[in-house]
């Protein structure tokens, strides 16, 4: 039997997941792959922070957090400590890093991975910033230090697309990747296309708690951009920022547009697209009009999709249905057991 | 760097796939993976065999095999072996092998990859039949051993459903498996709706040389079954045969039938599904008509897919285009490549 010391860097939606589905696949881990664990470091946004060397009981911490209270009354520390600081003394093995995401330069995610990286954390991320932003500086550092900075759930939530090339296609070169990768505007086209108005639609998802209340990263299409840099930078292996894609958002359009090509058979999606012509490639993120007979035609609601065409295998498609924080929490329980099994 | 010695195990239109693949990706292989390899030993069901310590050249036993030619002038052995003693003799690290199927009882495949792993070399293989008959009982061999028996490429060719749960989805519980796994029957299937007979279908796909002189394999649905319980008894990590699914084929689906779905907005495909049901699991092969909103309904021709539902991720969804002997032979060279590689 291992034990790993696990620590926390943002305590949000996600974060609590992450802390529900470890309790609840304790036993499983245990039995399986010969691992346990104990979490002994907790630093939140806005509910304080909390390191005890002797593991913190989670289902207290979710408590708190659930009842929106401070975690300090659960510190074994001393002091309260910077998110850095808090990196250096919560004695932890394997970091889980999920705090906000920034497009425009993976701010202040890049800089705590960095340093946890650099404090010989192995370092589980759901960030897409600094996938986008410092993939190449925190993998090669990961590297020298003989430690690893994984980071499923930054796009797809927790479907293995990373670790699907990473572990399973060798020497396979990515040639094309086509998706619709954000949620929110799909969501937004669905409900415009049963009638409501974009306002409408908009105020829709900011009810499910999908978006944001400025709404801009998904609906002028940066989120989808990211989500395409990360792709492109990681299976392409060609570096590529959000600032550097053609982008499109979904803004433009209008009820009748919806409804013009509703009577066409067709449908808006806002698409992601990258390929190579030649030694060039081209990016772009764009709302489409497809029709029947595409795989995106039947995109719903929070459903992605992603064809990644390689030289090896032609076209794979994948389709993950009704992701959420479980999802992306799942993919961080699957980076840390990829890191630390032996099986 | 590390060297290699590879043999094959049959050496029909997939063994000659893999060694031009080999060709095609030997020097990417050396300079990102560390790795060289040499061929020492192939055996064949019809053209002989060869071993050479020195290594076989691959483009000189292509050649003779595209002319249908026996290939025992490239044997350096004073003699002609059993394929038994073509495993002790051929000194191979690792053994490809892609010998026809068999759906009853994996014969003689199974006491095949027996030999090979008994003699300490680790098994790639692209057969279903052993998979279905034999398992567990090959893995633990294996285990024992300190080797390893992959077979990416014995359900969806190259496409990496065993990689995918092997290596990225740890501590996830298959719940349930829904597909259209059988390519010939979606064929005939698909002619049919253009309007050819039943018997007309089969012979279009007997020249494309995607169905057997007796295609009772595919329109019986064997080869679908065998498919299911591959990935039942790996996946859901239930031993079962095909003998013991409920399977219905296409061969009492009549053209009337074809054009009365059609008539209706629906489509006949040969449905394989799994799931369990309390303790039970319910199995079962069957045409079934899928309306215009399943993801099934726009698998066309010899495209597959499988929707797998699992406890952490819900439903996710794999589509494979237009497979061949490329991309099984892709999912034994990523097979190879994931078992030795260091990165």
């Amino acid at each position: 039997m291992t034990n790993y010391k696990l620590a926390f860097l943002g305590f949000g939606n996600v974060g609590q997941a992450l802390a529900d589905l470890l309790s609840k696949k304790k036993n499983e881990i245990v039995n399986n792959y010969d691992i346990n664990f104990s979490v002994t470091g907790i630093a939140t946004g806005r509910h304080g922070m909390a390191i005890d060397p002797n593991g913190i009981e989670l289902s207290k911490v979710c408590d708190l957090a659930k009842r929106d209270e401070t975690i300090t009354s659960l510190n074994r520390n001393n002091e309260l400590l910077s998110a850095k600081d808090f990196i250096q003394k919560c004695r932890a093995d394997v970091m889980f890093e999920s705090i906000p995401v920034n497009y425009e330069n993976g701010q202040p995610a890049v800089d705590l991975i960095r340093s946890s990286l650099e404090a010989g954390l192995h370092t589980v991320s759901a960030n897409k910033g600094p996938v986008v932003h410092a993939y190449q500086e925190l993998t090669s550092l990961a590297k020298t230090k003989g430690i690893k900075y994984y980071f499923e759930s930054a796009v797809m939530d927790g479907a293995p697309i990373f670790g699907l090339f990473r572990e399973t296609l060798p020497a396979a070169t990515v040639l094309s990747i086509h998706g619709v990768l954000n949620s929110t505007t799909n969501l937004i086209l669905s409900r415009m296309e049963k009638g409501e108005s974009f306002d409408q639609a908009i105020a829709y998802t900011r009810s499910l708690g999908i978006s944001e209340t400025d709404p801009s990263g998904d609906i002028d299409g940066w989120d989808a951009a990211v989500k395409l840099c990360a792709l492109v930078t990681v299976l392409m292996k060609k570096p590529i920022t959000p600032q550097e894609i053609s982008r499109t958002g979904i803004r433009g359009i209008t009820l009748d547009e919806i409804r013009k090509a509703q009577s066409e058979g067709l449908r808006w999606k806002l698409i992601c697209e990258a390929k190579w012509d030649g030694n060039q490639l081209k990016t772009s993120v764009s709302p489409e009009k497809v029709e029947i007979n595409s795989p995106f035609y039947r995109i719903d609601g929070t459903t992605s999709i992603v064809q990644i065409e390689s030289d090896v295998l032609g076209r794979l498609t994948f389709i993950e249905e009704n992701p959420g924080t479980h999802t992306t929490a799942y993919g961080m329980l699957a980076d840390f057991l990829n890191i630390v099994r032996k099986n």
